[in-house]
């Protein structure tokens, strides 16, 4: 199966790592998965500062070699919230709980264009040790660590 | 991986068998699937006669046999959208576009109760010749037949 998934990435957390993971076991062992990268443009929207895209691709690239999947897998870049999801043939989308509605959305417009709709997995956030989830936001202010540990201050 | 799904699957047509493969797809070969059949009385309120839950049960039985998953698999009464999907403990949920809500409001009641959420896979609908969604409606009033030709008449 042809599985795509997106994000920022910035720092690779569990969270993360649970999208990432959960795509390679969807695409299955001789499936193919696209990672979408945010661009340094596009991802100035965050409310934090970003490190850049070429750091962040090595991040992501180190963990995927780490793990030896089988699966092919490749990085694009993602100029908005679409990348290539509206012009390609794929089977599944991945995406958090956040993200849900941009999958719904791009479904709505692949069959405007008469692209078939693609199945939708959402993964359940990984939760911190105080039972919210782990997020980028989170560790930049130095709540927690990647892996949902709470830092005393 | 433990993955449920559920339905009335009556007829079973080409968007059930969909449902059903996708969930053993997910679940991997050396999962569980448990798939939630309606009562008599809880799928009485469609809009058009069921067969008995017994004869639901033989054609699911009869298509997961033919295809010889070898994942553990059992079906189990539903009599309520809900099912034991509250109380078990299990990974994800395989749903259709239609079904998406009920496994949003499943995470949200799993929460509130101290449990943890659940991965949700939604299907896209298996398309009619037509374009339109195969559906079980749709059989019964005699516009399509289980795979999505259309019936002339």
């Amino acid at each position: 199966m042809k599985v795509m998934v997106g994000g920022t990435f910035d720092p690779l957390h569990d969270g993360h790592k649970r999208l990432l993971d959960r795509s390679f076991d969807l695409a299955g062992p001789d499936g193919h998965v696209v990672i979408g990268l945010t661009t340094d443009a596009f991802a100035s929207r965050k409310v934090h500062p970003i490190r850049p895209f070429t750091e962040r691709r090595a991040d992501l690239e180190t963990y995927l070699a780490n793990k030896k999947f089988s699966a092919h897998w490749m990085i694009e870049s993602l100029n908005d919230r679409f990348g290539s999801a509206l012009e390609t043939d794929f089977d599944a989308i991945v995406v958090s709980e956040e993200t849900l509605p941009v999958a719904v959305e791009i479904n709505k417009a692949r069959r405007e264009r008469g692209r078939k709709k693609v199945d939708i997995h959402q993964i359940s956030c990984v939760l911190a040790e105080d039972g919210r989830w782990i997020s980028s936001t989170r560790i930049y202010r130095g709540e927690i660590d990647i892996h949902g540990t709470l830092l005393k201050r």
